[in-house]
């Protein structure tokens, strides 16, 4: 099959490339690089040391005689997405290319609608081009189980039956996300459910959980070694407390550590994709996979953490945190996962067993790590309508010459 | 109290600042007028003549010596939305400001992206602005009873309580729209609903359904008109329905007309918005109203236009047409609307009598609809990606030298 990876230099992106090389496949990459930068910007980098596209391409072509072809386009130009649609008639396209951090989205105004427009956007010209281009193609969305929220009940994929002052109905599940980030995906759900609707056009969208870890069997070496950022807006609560044990800094699950989320091995996560993509829906069906395998606390994790690192020889300790997130510290969550399994899917990679490589694998990069200690340490605020000055970004980009985004820094008119 | 209102040059914030007025309120207004342009967009103008908002202000002072303080600004500038919230420091905030067309939306991918990246981005802002300028006051926010398509169960006001595998809980009612428009009013309800979590915030979300009407008793005479549509892009199927009557042109309701809507008068909407402003939700809370009083379906409005026409001495007819829409067209619906009773609401003025009306003073105004007659007929298909060849706004455009929407028009590289 081609296979057409929007976003295939993210975490998730470039591994599953591999992959579906590996596996016999045709890929074809889009990226805008802007990952990269966004994570200069909040003075981070990461991890592991990754290499540029073309040194990327070149890995592929030395070791293993195949050709990745990237083009370097941003999905908000509609007109050049639909000439690479129409040159590559790709038979699925994976939909990575999105603003993918929550706290991003929360430092203030300006980056809640960039992250909601951009992320509309890119969606909304994807549909549209796959319309016009390859309306017989495959769309695997990259959603989040965090477009559910933690609700008092179980939480089954995308539709629920249920019956209401005597009457049934097939309903989708209500959403209740808690950053704006998560409210646009909540939103891309919506409109590839109405694309589904008005065109017919399949559609897999997948909630996916937590991604964990460092390693795929489709990394053969450092080439092509993918990105793991621990910064407190790139990085996930898990990288951080990794990172924190590594540099001998107290672990720090915000509040009571008492909210649970569901997690999945990127090695894992990718298993799923590839599936989703070999396996496409029916023409005309929309359907939802809720992609994670073990639910875990913030407090589990950061005992994980300690368990695992000590292991190791290392020394860790957990030292709660104020929480600047609104969620609820101390809940029910049970969300379903069956329609994968369906289609053959078995969870390959545990998080205690991850752990231990993800560690093993930050100490080989320890020094990237010493050079960006001061970006592990939470300084943000949800409820905060203002966080620029808590990141320090506004300072970073003034001194930088960098250009505004927005009119953040437009001077008032008197 | 002092109330702004965002989007006071259209069909209802017109009428609601007099109304407010009237009630002895302080009333603030802002617009950037675009309705006025998008409407000559399609080749059409509003069936009232209306005037130019300094002319609008002036009948105000010359007949009832007060003031209606006017900025010309677009919430799209956050800067200036928050000059002007912390010059006026309003109690209450009404949001009228948005693209409110479904057929707008469907027009083309760049149309769909304007009306939902606007939408997000006036609202974001609107929620920030009031956030730092004036977090006590309460925001009545417009959506529409779109939102929750047709389901098959009853629609209660915004949340319900669900059984659902042996648990319970009170959650957002699903939502189900069927056009991007429809679906930027379900995002709009999603960041309301994060701010008020955030913030508290304390935000009234209205689920109003289709208005109807050319009068409301604060309209004392022409000067205080206001607008009425009736193009396919701009005109609700009723309005539609009138003009069609008075042109002698049949009445054209999509496919068999089993639609079913909730309806209410314009002098209603008004009496329902100043009762939401005058009733603040307690600080911290987020409400519901479904608004709305008489369901009818599409076919009952034809021949409710027939019938009355009738008892005027105009001849009309019937005449199916083609349903470019994309839902169901005999379908369950019982949406709830009680709280706004407990409010004291109470149902002035009904469909037929409205029609009476509505058929009166379009014939006052009947050489203005000879003049655009070619935009009355349904041309658009919801489910064509490109429908501007249909509407002709590509050419009217580029005859006009018109500065283009985003990317449109852009010459594809060779």
């Amino acid at each position: 099959m081609k296979v057409l990876i929007a976003g295939v230099d993210g975490y998730s992106g470039w591994p599953l490339a591999l992959h579906l090389l590996q596996r016999g496949h045709t890929v074809v990459g889009v990226d805008n690089l802007v990952t990269r930068r966004r994570v200069a910007e909040v003075g981070s980098w990461s991890a592991t040391p990754i290499l540029s596209m073309p040194l990327r391409q070149k890995a592929i072509r030395d070791l293993w005689k195949k050709d990745l072809r990237f083009y370097r386009a941003d999905l908000g130009d509609f007109a050049e997405l639909r000439r690479i649609l129409r040159r590559e008639k790709p038979d699925a396209v994976v939909h990575l290319a999105e603003q993918r951090s929550a706290p991003y989205s929360m430092i203030d105004v300006h980056h809640a609608v960039e992250t909601q427009c951009q992320n509309i956007t890119s969606t909304l010209h994807l549909l549209y081009a796959m319309k016009e281009e390859t309306p017989e193609s495959h769309l695997v969305k990259m959603g989040t189980m965090g477009e559910y929220g933690t609700p008092n009940v179980d939480i089954p994929e995308g539709f629920f039956e249920i019956e209401y002052m005597g009457r049934r109905d097939r309903l989708p599940f209500p959403r209740q996300a808690s950053s704006w980030y998560h409210w646009s995906k909540v939103f891309d759900t919506g409109d590839v459910m109405l694309a589904n609707k008005l065109w017919g056009l399949r559609a897999t969208d997948v909630m996916q959980g937590v991604i964990y870890g460092t390693r795929s069997p489709d990394i053969p070496d450092d080439r092509f070694l993918t990105r793991f950022d621990f910064d407190e807006v790139w990085g996930t609560a898990l990288n951080r407390f990794c990172v924190q044990a590594i540099l001998g800094l107290p672990i720090t699950p915000y509040g009571k550590g008492g909210q649970r989320r569901g997690f999945i091995a990127l090695e894992d996560s990718i298993q799923s994709l590839r599936l989703a993509v070999e396996n496409p829906p029916a023409p005309g069906e929309y359907r939802v996979f809720n992609q994670f395998d073990e639910a875990y606390s913030v407090g589990d994790l950061a005992q994980m953490v300690v368990r695992v690192a000590g292991r190791l020889g290392i020394p860790a300790e957990v030292q709660a945190s104020y929480n600047p997130r609104v969620e609820m510290e101390e809940h029910y969550y049970n969300p379903h996962h069956e329609n994968l399994l369906q289609l053959g899917y078995r969870h390959m990679r545990t998080l205690e067993e991850s752990m231990e490589w993800i560690l093993q694998d930050l100490q080989r990069f320890r020094s990237r790590l010493e050079a960006k200690k001061h970006v592990v340490l939470p300084r943000m605020d949800f409820r905060d309508p203002d966080n620029r000055g808590r990141l320090h970004i506004g300072e970073r980009r003034a001194r930088a010459g960098a250009k505004r985004p927005g009119r953040t820094f437009r001077k008032r008119r008197k």
